[in-house]
């Protein structure tokens, strides 16, 4: 089987598994950065490689626009594009098209949206979503739906919702086509919506499960504004009914105390832009809390970002060094911090996956978070 | 010796030789990357090992306003301090102070100016310029000059010259004194100044040698704004009296074509901020003249940037998703542009000294600017 999920270990909720793609496993519970634009901010395939990364993401809307999924597949398709020969995760596009500012107009058929790049009108569909992402030649693509806001209505909440099933009916039939021509290709996985109502995400679930036999299923529109306590209500409530032997992506997520919560709620994979950007910002995580470089404390230290590191940035340079990088405007800086941050999330899901398997999840988490928030967060 | 120069081979005027400094061997002719603020922009340490870069360039003047000396040397010296455990040349301030914007008053003792970081009042004079050099930690300091503009007038650059050797007479008096308590520690090298005149020129060298017996000499003022037969007339000039024994450092070149030119006059090392700058500027160095990646020629071209280097940027990508890079303004197209083209010169130079060894420079350096300019240089 190209696509496959085996549980290796559970502790409560948690789950450790071992997932099989098309370019290679994936150990979950897993992390993906963010490639927007068949990149990910500042760190080369090398880099991401260093820092353990098993799989990223790579966003359908970003590289529809620039360079075009034409010009991805002539150059090879997105893996030889951008030299990363391990897993690869598409997104839809749904919630770049519905999160970013400018003209959209949404109807049944799919939603007309201006291209950022050259101002041409641009409309993406369940079945052209599908296709894009099959150009671009990810291990999974994500069925294209209709993101609402964190604070929407549970009327607009519906309404969005029903779209989603009735876009994922025709992602779904649209896949099986061309997976009839070229088998085990790629994977399409649905997206479950309804916002922060449990009726909703109930609902969402089940019409999800009704129309097909996924290999994987995520978990969408959350980590969009709504408070932490709704998020997790939305995963306990989920969680129970969702099948045991496919593995969970939620999406957005996140910050290390957000992981290892959704971790001991059951999910599986996981990407957000915050280890990187918050990088480039000069935020670096460590097991105390996150710091920020630019503190006039660092300016003599010679101490790495976290002693318990292993990363490029942590094994070479002094938080006096790293903040000179960043007061300069140096581009080094911004790439040392997104290297340090990636490889913080990945070595804190390995411990995850460790102590999921060893039955000691839930004392290893309270420990953990204890530390990362004695300080107070920012 | 921790300092010594040894020549391996001639081709005319052209050398290849060996030089030793504290922090390792250096094969000439020789190409410095420059490092302003303790790094050398986008790259690490790393990235320039790979590129087989032997010795770097860095900035006394940036260093000195920011992070300080004092910092850099609480954290080790400038080669702890950016992780480079390699040679390290520092400037030695004149060129910033005399040619970046903003206030400074010149007289007999020094230079003073304000800081572009907090705006305090600064002094540079011959003896802070040692200091502040021997706190960083170099392995070759620059003796403090007045640099004047490359149009200046001969009685401007007559009077800068006169100042520039009594300079160098008390900064090697205090460089003496810093050797005597901890020996081969740091070379100190004078610079011969006297812009585009010929007889300017000939005094400096005259009284450079003079004043000491030093283990290296630059050539500074040049490639600042005058012609091309200007800059090669005053190294046909000069050439013939410099000692043969010690290495000669043009200072701020350059272009591939121009460090032939000059190592084809007798130079040895060098060092230019335009690989990296061009680099971030999208222009790459191939041996069929410079190209621009943003250009849409370029947009699914499935060929590396120069088929015959073996840089990351060439063994990994295909200009299609260089050109990406840099329209999606990535970071990381910054980074392999910039690797390419340090690579590019430590390639060039590297072959200039097989053919200088094998008696064949002349007619390789004809057939190389051949086909480099064959398509016309931007």
């Amino acid at each position: 089987m190209t696509f496959a999920f085996r549980i290796l270990g559970t502790d409560g909720a948690a789950r450790a598994g071992a997932l099989r793609l098309p370019h290679g496993a994936v150990e979950t519970p897993a992390f993906m950065p963010v490639g927007t634009h068949g990149t990910v901010r500042t760190l080369s395939p090398q880099d991401l490689a260093a820092a353990r990364v098993q799989m990223i993401l790579a966003n359908t809307y970003h590289l529809h626009v620039r360079p075009g999924e034409d010009v991805v597949a002539a150059l090879g398709g997105l893996h030889r594009f951008m030299a990363w020969d391990r897993p690869i995760l598409t997104d839809s596009g749904g919630f770049q098209v519905f999160s970013l500012e400018g003209y959209r107009r949404v109807d049944d058929d799919g939603v007309e949206f201006r291209s950022p790049v050259d101002g041409s009108r641009r409309r993406l569909t369940p079945e052209r979503a599908v296709d894009v992402q099959w150009a671009l030649g990810g291990d999974v693509a994500m069925a294209f739906d209709h993101v609402v806001p964190g604070d929407a209505t549970h009327e607009a909440a519906a309404d969005a919702l029903g779209r989603t099933t009735r876009w994922l009916e025709r992602a779904a039939r649209h896949h099986r086509d061309m997976v009839a021509n070229r088998p085990h290709h790629q994977a399409l996985w649905p997206v479950v919506q309804g916002a922060g109502y449990l009726d909703l995400r109930r609902r969402a679930l089940d019409e999800v499960l009704e129309l097909g036999d996924w290999s994987g299923i995520a978990v969408g529109g959350l980590a969009v504004g709504e408070s932490k306590t709704v998020t997790l209500g939305v995963l306990e409530a989920l969680e129970p009914a969702m099948p045991r032997s496919i593995p969970r992506y939620l999406m957005g997520v996140g910050f290390p105390e957000d992981l290892l919560a959704a971790v001991a709620r059951g999910m599986d994979l996981f990407d957000c832009v915050a280890p990187t950007r918050n990088g480039r910002n000069g935020s670096a995580y460590t097991p105390d809390g996150p710091i920020n470089i630019r503190n006039t404390a660092h300016r003599r230290d010679a101490a790495p970002l976290d002693d318990t590191c292993d990363c490029e940035a942590c094994r070479t340079y002094s938080r006096g060094y790293l903040r000179h990088l960043f007061m300069a405007d140096e581009l080094l800086g911004l790439r040392l911090l997104s290297l340090h941050n990636v490889r913080f999330l990945t070595r804190l899901l390995s411990e995850a996956r460790q102590h999921i398997r060893a039955g000691a999840f839930a004392p290893w988490h309270r420990e953990w978070i204890d530390r990362y928030t004695a300080r107070g967060l920012a």
